[in-house]
């Protein structure tokens, strides 16, 4: 089973894709977390340079090619591979982040985004999208000094970024709006119940 | 006018683009010179991460979205500028180099790497493709010890690389295969009579 954590910074979806590895754990299953960008040599690599907009100039198609390379590693060198064993894989961000911030928030068209994503993937979509969403001002809140490339593009941006996150979510397969907004327990029982339904049919 | 530089290597093409470029400027032309992956600090990054084998390991689609991304950065920082003030550019190898090592010799459809190019170019192709084409040993001898990641992957590999760069050449338009077995004033004849007829047009 292979499950993605999505939505704007802020939303909580690490401490949650944490929480939710204890619990799986716990149940007894084999879980392999991983990040995107990173998780590989390459792509640790390449999100030093998507991090690094102080010395670099990045065009945003150019940057929606190195978030590409960095999954086609991820992908081949981690996930299929988990996937193979039988591992429940934990994705911090996947494809779905790419086509809203380089897409619906960025320049480039959506659907190029998810046509290119697919030679990414190799085809391979996650069973279960979970999308965090709080108000605009809870993630501000709780990035606090955490800005950098990604993160500090203005509220202008990030509001566009969860809408994006909204619009694509009602028409992904296998997506479930998680309302982050509570606190972590309560958020916790929301991802168990998206989840729970996949593990008993296994 | 955009004039790109291809072929396997040790075919000599980045000697006489040094060449082109100096007859253009003895003729009035202002000329800017490039090469892809490369010419912005994005790419030169891009290009020390792609040569950097012995401690990174690449997959093969990982490594063509690599190669779009230092091209998308290089025709929006280096090549749409220079032509928009109408110089001349001359480029080491363009998207035909990804087409052919990454797709006819490599494992992806040749198709799906033209599809994925035009996002990185934005659809700039170039006016003249010169193709450099000698017989696999002049190469070889030609390249001896300046053997690195992308030239080190045997004979085999370099064989179906030449196969693809004629077989492209065939279908492309503006693609002008340059006879690279000679010396190098005779090489040059050929460049010039490739190019002429364009700067005459202007």
């Amino acid at each position: 089973m292979f499950v993605v954590f999505e939505g704007v910074d802020g939303a909580g979806k690490s401490t949650q894709l944490l929480r939710c590895q204890q619990w799986l754990v716990e149940l007894g299953y084999p879980v392999t977390v991983c990040r995107d960008p990173g998780s590989t040599s390459l792509g640790d690599r390449l999100r030093s340079v998507l991090l690094d907009r102080s010395e670099l100039q990045i065009d945003n198609i150019a940057e929606m090619f190195l978030f590409m390379a960095a999954r086609a590693q991820l992908v081949s060198e981690v996930i299929r591979p988990a996937l193979a064993t039988g591992n429940v894989v934990l994705c911090d961000r996947f494809l779905l982040s790419t086509v809203v911030y380089q897409g619906r928030a960025g320049a480039m068209d959506p659907q190029d985004v998810w046509r290119i994503g697919a030679s990414a993937t190799g085809g391979l979509s996650p069973d279960v999208t979970l999308i965090f969403d709080v108000p605009l001002q809870v993630a501000l809140t709780r990035i606090g000094d955490r800005l950098d490339r990604m993160e500090s593009r203005g509220e202008e941006f990030l509001a566009a970024v969860q809408r994006g996150f909204l619009a694509e979510s009602a028409m992904l397969s296998g997506a479930r709006v998680i309302d982050a907004t509570g606190d972590a327990a309560e958020i916790h029982e929301q991802v168990r119940a998206a989840i729970m339904p996949l593990l008993a049919i296994r």
